[in-house]
């Protein structure tokens, strides 16, 4: 499937509210576990969400789209959330993803972008020359994979309650 | 995590509105497209879980915990949405899957099931012996499946347009 604004906006524009009905109000026993090692929680997906609003996709769309001759990046900080995420409650993180997001969507919108300005490009910290194109792509997979991973560490808190059934449940093995 | 009925229920209540928060009015191209080869699109993925509420955990349970001698459950048909879906858009499957959760809900509910409920067992068509609390575990861990199945499906349809970013985004190679 090609790239386009408004089908990106269709998974964008949904993230918060789909996060905030699987997560608001729910036990932090689902929550506030990990996968193991220094894996993420619930809790730190939704900071490292945040995280993202506020410091990568739409700084790094107006680098790609300003007039300054300077398109590099600043390299995303990973582990930001850990420090940022400090003493507020789950419920919080939530509400404050959904505002900045619904800001972000609301800039996304106003700046009507074109064929041409997909391809326009910014210097990645690792990869060099990427497009906004694939920067905008990028963004809408990234809501997806963190929604599969709330699922999957969510899932793994039962690996061991499902019995035999552990071999037909892939997220099990993941 | 230990399982128990409540924990289980804040799960299973939430799901079809999640699944309706992420999908409902959606363009077809995020919901009509699989994984390639014989792999499921999001439309059969509801239509599945739908096939699941009718004939899989509640019948199951019902085996489990009745009078009768015989615990052998009905084997599932992984494939009967292919048939039964058709002619259905999807907002109608979301909101009959739905319907029939809430049912499923409030049976699970009024049967106020008993640590030792959860040790009865049935007779599973390939593992054998399994108990209630095994089932019932694996309901919560097939709902929580699915929606990351539904991630996966929609993030593969970017798999290009995200260029370099696919070796950060685990989604893309699952």
């Amino acid at each position: 499937m090609k790239f386009t604004v408004d089908k990106s906006l269709e998974i964008l524009e949904r993230t918060p509210q789909v996060l905030i009905t699987m997560l608001q109000n729910i036990s932090s026993d689902w929550t506030s576990v990990n996968e193991g090692g220094d894996t993420w929680s619930v809790y730190d997906i939704i900071g490292h969400l945040i995280h993202g609003e506020k410091t990568d996709w739409i700084p790094r769309t107006e680098i790609i789209l300003s007039e300054n001759m300077n398109k590099a990046f600043t390299p995303f900080d990973r582990f930001a959330q850990l420090e940022d995420s400090k003493g507020k409650s789950l419920n919080l993180l939530l509400n404050e993803f959904k505002s900045l997001r619904e800001r972000n969507v609301e800039f996304l919108r106003s700046k009507t972008i074109t064929i041409e300005d997909l391809k326009q490009t910014g210097i990645h910290p690792a990869f060099g020359e990427v497009s906004l194109g694939q920067l905008l792509s990028t963004w809408v997979v990234h809501d997806l994979n963190h929604i599969a991973q709330v699922s999957r560490v969510m899932a793994k808190q039962y690996a061991t309650e499902v019995g035999p059934w552990t071999a037909y449940l892939r997220i099990l093995q993941a």
